[in-house]
């Protein structure tokens, strides 16, 4: 079956232009199977989530779909096409600064008296309530009367239609990075089935980004009605997939990732085909776990620490080298950590200022 | 008597080159006499502030002072030296998007169990013992293992400074601006002094602006006393002040500023001379009607509302010019909004993306 | 009579998206009389030409309209909506850094072959097939088989569209600046028809920019004709306006602009309706005369000498503010120049580094 | 032998902070031993230059050197520490546009009327003065009444000190790329010195960069003395190694290109031990034959041909995925050059604007 493809305007460009971004759809074949929503690009270098999206297109056309399945790659086209020099500066607005993924909308619901009102409804019924309620009030927040910036107006367009889906899977990369993905503590079983090896552990409240947008309502509407003595469930699931670097794209790869996609597809039941997870160690560590080391001089930066293998305690994670200072016991300094780690990512330049962010290391690391 | 000149480090550029900032300071005469902190050009481009400092340093060479005044000018050196195209690109860290002037700590104390441990203290003592927890949180923070950014190592070491002082204030600009300032709801009368005829009332919370970062743990200290029965009063006051446009810098309008400090320096006793304030009617908002509005549509912008002049419901804001809609209903577009305001500021650009933050207006006013 | 839209595809987005100029055209009512080709906004924040564009479309349809008036307002998508903070980052290609208006074809032609060989042909026929050779050769530029820059296919694909007409006029705006126009020498008649008070004289040399682009090789053409004994003249008209300062969009003025425009195409027959040029002082220089004047030292800048006034030797053009340097004779340091002038420009930002190009000053006036 | 440290000053930031470039010497201990320039990092994310020579400077402290050997690493600071998200925005002057290495002086010298007036000098004399011509030429270009760009002050201020030098070599590297550098025609027996596979052998003009600035009136002085009957041989050698990828240290691959660097310095007896070049292949082509390919159309770049391995007519260069147009022909299109080559280089980021430089490759190379 093809994808039909249609079109979401999320903004305007001083000559007017429209922001589109390109949505391709299947529709449900079996209205009880999970529906499916995956976005890729939503920071403007981070490519690769194109790659794969096509990658699993091409392997959903073969396959027995059974829910909706949502594909919005491109997904950012003012990050996208935005560079500065010979890189895509599409972490922030270039106007406001503002990180183009923390412009979701927290939509501080009020659930206990939401969960008073509609407590008579059967699940099935009320989260369908709960759903459009979400949706609402994203098409509220940009109808507002003062208008919304430009970041804001694309994230909640992009998480109402998010919103409708039941699985929503947001593809990003890291700088220079290995494989890793983001998952909700509620849901951590799932992180099992994608071809990625080590995992965040979140906890379940809002943070920013898309997915943390997504599960975090629902876990407090789950939460709270536990409360009330009603085990609902959380009947969302949202993930979060670092697929390596960005500036980046390798098709190979791509399918690897797109098979590890599906492989949670088939295990939820939105396709039937059957697709096994790929056979690999997979680690988890909690958020706290998850340290920023900032550099703590200036300098030129020789990365030796290899992304994705255990460091010991003091080896050497980089070399800071001074070419100011040749000659002083400063030139060329090697730096460790006080713990072992796992080194997941580092800064994408080889020259920073002091306090940049060098390397993300996961800490307190276990088997999942 | 002379300032004298020091100089404090904030940071490393990759090259290894020390970003310095430069200091003034007179000495205390009177050390019951108020100390007092200013800085300017936290943000690359709003530079007047300079060139008050400047003139504030003229007068206050031939004045009677009584408390100690420490003035850092050119206090952002990154950012003021970070051109993109002709201008300055000011707001935030080019690295990591991060607006220079939200990177104050939030010190997050446990009022209640400190004060607890330290209620038997005299007034004085307190706050000597409070001031003192203050700046060794801040070098605690900036010592921290795993380092800190680039933008909090420049806020907190500036902080740290400004805890030091009884009255701190931080000189800033808009982008296309008229003459406004921050005050926090506690300290509203002081606004009277300056030569500024707009005030923002702004709650004694956390925001995370300079001014916020300093008045905010002693109005916790304050309110807590208070709850356990204690009249403590706010020993410190801070303020920023938005001297009109940025990328400007104009020596006489420097001066007026400059004597609207020492009217407010005056009335504290920080200098013995009388400093008239100026005769000028003055009003305020609350923070909640400064309100935004952003472009409904992109296109050019033709900015018609003077600002810092009352716009009644209805009339012309600015107008959009939309050429590629040339010959539709949509070619000029004047934009209005639904109640009275008064214009303080727009934004810098004549073309926008759907979304820019066009104007912000004052709603609500009321006679200082 | 009404302007037909189309659309000019000059190139393509990194997401895809195509880079389209909108293109309004009146056809020719009479063949006899000039065309004409006016662009706007090739740099992204001087965006004044195109409320110009837009008032001289209101104008034209209630006119006599003889000639073909084709409009390309803005004519530089990419550079128009390529911020950088709170401006248009709209001078060069950000990721080369060439500057959108040096891009345009050198032809380079063998202009005494080709004449020898087309010698025969009368003057109108002999002008038709030179204009075919420029058109063709901007044609085989664009597809050569190695590909052309992004800037080169912008720049060369208007180029084409403005070898075909015979009047062109490019619009610009300098960055604080006031009214002036670039005119070739042999042409320099023309240059009083316009709502402009300053003329820059230039050579009939390629420089780089659209209007030397459309009349140099017509100039050599000529040029090489009367070596040969046979007065063709330059039958082609090219200028660049300079519509006061970036970043500004102004509908009443750009009425003025679209006025003294009229009045030149009323001159030239291109409208059968008689317009009257303004009545007012113009002043010229040479190119050669027409300086540029760095900043000595860096520092913050207050711009003293008011744009389009004279200026005598010695008078302060701006200070130099240093507050690093503070109680030093290089605190506060003014700028003047050893020769009388006019400023016509100066840098948009006040604070720059050493070398800043400051001002642009006319020296050696001349009446027109 | 240790190098002493001084500084250099280039330019002055907007605060009054000097731009200064660490340089490293070791005096002569022979007069006639041939003196030695280097510097690195021009361009700011260039950086593997300051690992050579770091790696340099250790190997000539052990070594023993004859001729006065000079080195600046960190050759422009504003370039360096100019970042724009997470990468060096180091190829050009961010307010201006203008490439960090196209501002060398071309001095333009009459060449033949100075040879008239200085014919009777001997060899050496000649020399001394033509050198000393040089040195004073940009001199006077940096004193100019006008004022010079900061790029061309950086620019004329490290020429003046390389003019000084018998041999020259300025170390860059590619954006992503195999090693490979720039010898002119008259010199090219000395690549086979370096450890450095391609080489692009140049014609003798002036074209902008370091190299060509050092030895282009050099050439034209030779040259001309040679018209005169005078063989006097070009006595100043010039050279532009590309070290590999930009932001990238490597101190092992360091300590190779410093190999080669020893192994042309032995070989001209500025130092006395013997290095000897690495055995390896070689191979060069014209500039001429240096082709850049351009993206043909927009998209996201899968980078497929391996740098520094020849490619067949029709062999894959790279792929371009347009998720836009997914389920059309136009979705993934491999791309091919119609003859053989050796790709040298490609773009950095994966995503890329039609006409985006994609590929810089050699065509009819032959053996050194």
């Amino acid at each position: 079956m093809k994808f039909t493809q249609s079109s979401l305007k999320v903004g305007e460009l001083a000559t007017g232009q429209e922001l589109n971004v390109p949505v391709y759809r299947l529709p449900a074949q079996d209205l009880s199977a999970p529906s499916v929503f995956i976005q890729a690009n939503v920071h403007g270098a981070e490519v690769q989530g194109n790659a794969v999206i096509f990658q699993l297109m091409k392997q959903l056309e073969t396959m027995d779909v059974k829910g909706e399945v949502t594909l919005l790659p491109l997904a950012n086209p003012l990050g996208i096409n935005q560079k500065s020099g010979e890189f895509t500066l599409g972490r922030f607005d270039p106007i406001t600064g503002v990180n183009w993924n923390r412009e979701y909308l927290d939509h501080k619901l009020d659930v206990a008296s939401w969960y008073q009102e509609n407590a008579h409804l059967e699940d099935k019924a009320l989260i369908k309530a709960y759903r459009l309620l979400l949706i609402e009030s994203c098409q509220a927040h940009l109808n507002s009367e003062w208008g919304v910036t430009t970041g804001k107006r694309l994230a909640v367009t992009l998480q109402s239609m998010a919103h409708a889906a039941d699985i929503v899977i947001d593809l990003h990369t890291g700088p220079k990075s290995c494989k890793h993905m983001y998952c909700p503590e509620y849901d951590v079983d799932s992180a099992s089935y994608f071809s990625i090896p080590f995992t965040l552990v979140i906890p379940n409240d809002f943070g920013g980004a898309m997915d943390e947008a997504v599960f975090c309502p629902w876990w407090q509407l789950a939460d709270y009605a536990q409360s009330q003595g009603r085990t609902l469930g959380v009947p969302v699931s949202a993930f979060t997939l670092e697929l390596a670097s960005q500036e980046r794209i390798d098709m190979d790869d791509a399918l690897n990732d797109a098979q590890g996609i599906l492989a949670y597809l088939s295990h939820r039941g939105v396709v039937s085909d059957k697709v096994a997870p790929a056979q690999m160690p997979r680690y988890g560590c909690y958020l706290k776990d998850y340290k920023k080391f900032h550099a703590p001089t200036a300098g030129m930066v020789e990365y030796k620490a290899e992304l994705g293998e255990p460091l010991q305690t003091g080896e050497t994670l980089a070399n800071i080298l001074r070419l100011d200072l040749y000659g002083t016991d400063n030139e060329l300094t090697p730096l460790s950590l006080k713990q072992d780690c796992v080194p997941i990512l580092h800064f994408a330049s080889a020259s920073v200022y002091q306090g940049t962010e060098l390397y993300k290391v996961m800490t307190n690391l276990f088997e999942l």
